[in-house]
C-alpha cells in the first residue's frame, strides 16, 4: 500500500532522534516513507520526492531538521498537504534555533509545529494519526485505545509509587 | 451547515489578534465556530464545547492564547481531533512564554503550533484549511489559487519597486 | 492522619527530582501524599484527586511537570487552595519552557513558582511548611530550626575553609 | 485591624504595576500594608519592618521589584511567614532579569513568585487570599464567587462573540 | 551594466529597512538589483532570478527576510555565489528567530549573516563592497575613504560634545 | 597582613570554581579571606564580616553566587566599597539567572560583574588587582608581568602551531 | 584639574543614555572627560587617548557601547587600569548583545559591567566614586550622604504612600 | 604561494573546533595561514598580523571566538578585507555570548558570521572558498564538485535507510 505519511530527515544524523515516529506510524498501521533529503543539499530531490509522494497519495509531510531548520518550510512551499514539523537539538543553543526555524513560518505557508526532539518525533507521528483518522475510524480507535493505555500506565505508576 | 473547525481563544482580548483567523476561514467557505473558553477559568465550558462541537462533526479545533497558554494543550487533553495552537505575545517576554506552553506538549497529545501572533492567526485557517482540503477538492483548488495570489503580490511588488 | 499536602508530578520519570520534596515533607512531620497524574494524560484523575483530597482536608498542591508544564495550572483551575509549581527541566532548553508554562498563569490563577529542579523540589516543600506554620506554632518551630542549622552549615563551611 | 498582609514594592515607580493588588485585596476586605522599602537602599528598615509586621500578626509578604529584583528574597530571609514575588519589567530585557532574580531561589528560601507585572500584581493578591482563606471560610467564599464571576464574564464575552 | 549584486527580501513590507542597503551600494558605484522574491511564496521565481542573475554575472547576493527567514538559505542552496544574510526583526521575538534562522546554516552552504534590521542592510552592503573591493581597486578607495569619513564624524561629535 | 581583599561564596559548593580567584590574589601577593557567607542563610554573619573586614582595612568584595545571586548585592547593600560580582552556573538555565540576578542592580548599587564562573573567578581577581594597583606600583608591575606573559603564551601557541 | 575619570561612548546616539554618568560625575566633584570614541572605526584614536589620560592620571574608564559592544574590551586590552562597562540596548534584541558582548571577557581583562542603559550610566558613576573614594575620604563621605539620601527617599515616598 | 585566507583563533583551546576550516581550505588547494592571535591579549601582534599578511596578498580572514567574541570585529576595524567570524561556544551559555558579539557589528565594520562551531569552522571554510571562486574558476569547479558529493551522499544514506 502507498505510503501514507512521508518523514523526511534533514541528515541521516537525526535517525535516532526520528526512529520513535517511524515505529509509531507502523505500531498504527500507517504506511509511511521514512528518508533523508535536505533543504540545501538536496532541494531539487526534495520538492521531486514531494511531488511523487503527493501524486501517490502522501497526504502528510513531517519534517525533522536541526540548526537554521529550513526542511519543513521547504516542502511547505510546495505542497498544500499538512506538513509538521519536528525541530531537533544539533547545537550548543539548545534547539532554539531549529524550533525557531521551523514554527515562525510566513503567512500562507503554515507549519504544525510540535516540540523538540524524541518527544516531537512521537507527536509528529500522533499529530499524523489524528489527522488521518477523521477519516479512518479504525485508526481513531487505535488512538483512543493508546490513550487509554496513558491513563493505565499513569495510574500504575501511582499506585506502584503510593504502594 | 454545522462547524468544521472550531476557534477557541482564551481571552477576549485576543479577539483583534484572532479576527483574521475567522476572516480567512470564511473567505474559505469554512464553516466555524469563533468563541471564548479558558483553560483555567471555565475548564468545563471548554470541555463541553470540545464534546459538543465534536459530536456536531467538529474536525479541527484551533486554540489562541497568551502567557502561560494552556487551551491548546487543554483541548488536545480531551479530544484526538487535531488541535492547532496559536501563541499570542501578551506579556513583556514577547509571547516566548505562549510560544513555549503552546509547542513543547508531551507524548501523545499533540498540538501543531504556527507563528506568533496575527502570523500565527492566518496560519492556524491556511493549515485547517490544508487539512480539511485533504477530503475536498474544491477547497484545495481555493488554497491553491491562493497560493498562485501571492505569487501575483510578490511578481506586483517587485515590478513597482524596480520599476 | 489524612494528608495536609499533595504532590503531583506529571510524569513518574520525575520521580527522582521530586523525591526530596517528598523526603522534606515527612522530616518536617507534613502528612503528604506523593504521586503521579498528568494534566494532559489523566485530565479526569487530577480533577477527581484535587476533590477528593481537597474534602479530605488536604491544604496545599505542590505540581512538578516539565515541558509545557500545565500540571500545575491545570490544577489551579480546580481548587481555591494555594497550589506551588516546581518546572523540571524536560527538553534542550535548560527548563525555560517549563518554567514559563508554570509562571506566567492568568489573572485569578495564581501558582507560586519556586526554583527548577530539585531545588524548586525542597523549595516547595518548605513554602508549604511556612503555609501551614501559620497556624501550627510546632510546625514553625521546626522551620526555624532549619534556618539555624542553615546558619550553622555556612558557619562550619567557613570554618574548614579558612582553617 | 492590623495587616494581614504586607505589599512591599522596591521603588515608587512599580506604584502603577501594584495598585492591582492593593485594590483587589481592599475588594476582598483583607487588611493590608502597601507600601515601599528597598533590598538595597534601605535594607534595615525593610528587616524592620517585616519584624514589626509579623509581630502584629502580618501572615504574608507580596515583594515586588525590578531588574535584579533581591526584594522578595531579602524579606524571605528575614521571616518564615510565606513570601510572594511579583517580577516586574524594569529593563530593556523583558523582565527576564527580574523574574529569574525572584524565582530561583536557593533551598530553604521559598518565594512563590507568580506571572510579571500587573497579571503578577493580581495573582499575588489572589495567592494571598488564597492562604488566608484556608482558614477564612467567608474569604473563600468570596474567592470562589470571585472565580464564578470570571466564567460569567467568558460566557457573556462569548455570547456577544458568537451573538 | 549588469548587476554584481542582487538584493532580495523576503517581502516589500521590508524595504524601509532595506532602502540604506540600496542606497550604499548606489552611493559606492556598484550595480545592483533591488527586489522582493520569497523563499516560500515564489520559490521557482527566487531560483530562477538566482540563476539569470548568476548567468549576467552577478557575484553577491543578499537576502533580507523576518520570521522563520529561509530566503537567505534557499538562495545559498542554488548558488556557489557568496550569500549574505539580514535578519529582519518580523514578530515579538525580537529579531531572534530570523537571526538563528539565517546564521545557522548547515555545513555547505554558508551565510554570512550580518546584524539585524538597518544595521544589517548597511553591513550586507558593505560586506558585499569589501568582496567586490578584492578585484576593484578604485572601490577599495572608497571604501578607505568612507573609513576616514567615519573617523572624522567621531572626532567632529567629540569636538562637539568636549567643546 | 590584614586582607584587602574578601572573597565570599555564597555556597561552599562554589569552592572548585572559585578557587582559582584565590590562587590568583595569592599569587599576586594580596592578602585576602577566602569564605563561605550566604545572602539568604547568614544575612547577619554576612553583614558583620563586611563591617568587620572594612574595618580592618579590605578594599575590595568580590561576591560569587548562583541561581538568584543575591549575595553580591546583598553586600553591596552595607558597603560604599567596591564589589565584584562572579556569576555561577547553578543550574539548568545556563548561568543566566545569576548573571542576570547579579548585574542588572538599581541606581547607586552598582556591582562590577564579571564573566561566568571559571573565567569570572579569574576575572575578579584581576578586577580587584587592577583597582588596588591604583596606588601600588608593585602591583601594577606583576599586572604589566602578567600581561607580557599572555602574550608570549600566545605567541608560543602560535609557533607550535604553525611550527 | 586633570581627569580621573574617563567616559567613552560608542557612539554619539548613546549621549542622552550616558549624560547622567556625566552628570553625577559632576555632582560628586570629579573631574572627567566625556567623550566619544569607537573601537572599531577609531581604534588608533581610542588607544591613543587611553594612553594620553592614563599618562594625565585618568585612573578609571567607563565605556558604553550597544550591539556588539567591545568598547570595553578594547579599552580594557590597552589599560591596567579599571575599566567599566555600560551595555546600551540597540538592537531589537534588548540589549542582551551589548551586555554579552561587554561582560564575558576571558581571563585577564575584566571588564566591571554594570546594568544596562541609564541604571548603568548612574551605576559606572557610582562604581568609579566607590573606587576613587577608597583614598578619598571627602568622596567616601559624599557617597555616604548620598546613601542617606536614598533611605530619606523611599521613607518619604512610603510616608507619601501610606498617608 | 602566500595565504589567500588566515584563520585566526582567539585561544588555542579553540583548535579542535576549528581543525575542519583548515582542513577543508587544505583539501580545496587554499593556501592559507592557521593561528593564534587574540583581539585583548595580543592587540598588536593581531593588527601587525593582518597587515602584514594583507600586504602579501590575504584577501579573506576568518576569525574564530568564544565567550565575548571580539576577534572577527577587532580584525574587521584593521582590514577593508571580508572578514568571516566563527561564534565558539565557550560558556554555560551556550554560544549565545560569541554569536551576539560576533554578528551585531556596527555600521561599516561587517562580520559576515556563520553557524557556531564546528559548522561554522567548516561553512567559513566554504564561504571563504565561494568567495575566492569568484575569480577562480578551478576553485568553483571544487565548490560545484563538493556539492555533488552532498548529493550523493543524501541520496547513498537515503537508499541504506529505505534499504
Amino acid at each position: 500500500m502507498s505510503a501514507k505519511v512521508a518523514i523526511f530527515m534533514g541528515s541521516i544524523s537525526d535517525k535516532d532522534t526520528m526512529q520513535p515516529c517511524s515505529d509509531l506510524l507502523t505500531k498504527l498501521g500507517i504506511p509511511h516513507v521514512f528518508t533523508v533529503s535536505s533543504a540545501h543539499r538536496t532541494p531539487e530531490r526534495t520538492a521531486k520526492l514531494v511531488k511523487e509522494l503527493e501524486d501517490n497519495g502522501c497526504e502528510i509531510f513531517i519534517c525533522a531538521a536541526g540548526l537554521a531548520a529550513h526542511l519543513a518550510g521547504a516542502v511547505a512551499a510546495k505542497t498544500i498537504r499538512p506538513v509538521l514539523g519536528v525541530p531537533i537539538c544539533g547545537s550548543a543553543l539548545g534547539g532554539m534555533d531549529a524550533l525557531l526555524a521551523t514554527v515562525q513560518m510566513p503567512p500562507g505557508f503554515p507549519v504544525g509545529t510540535v516540540a523538540l526532539d524524541k518527544v516531537g518525533a512521537k507527536n509528529s507521528a500522533w499529530m499524523a494519526a489524528q489527522i488521518l483518522a477523521l477519516h479512518d475510524e479504525e485508526l481513531a480507535g487505535k488512538i483512543r485505545e493508546a490513550r487509554q493505555g496513558f491513563i493505565d500506565s499513569v495510574e500504575q505508576a501511582a499506585a506502584e509509587l503510593e504502594g
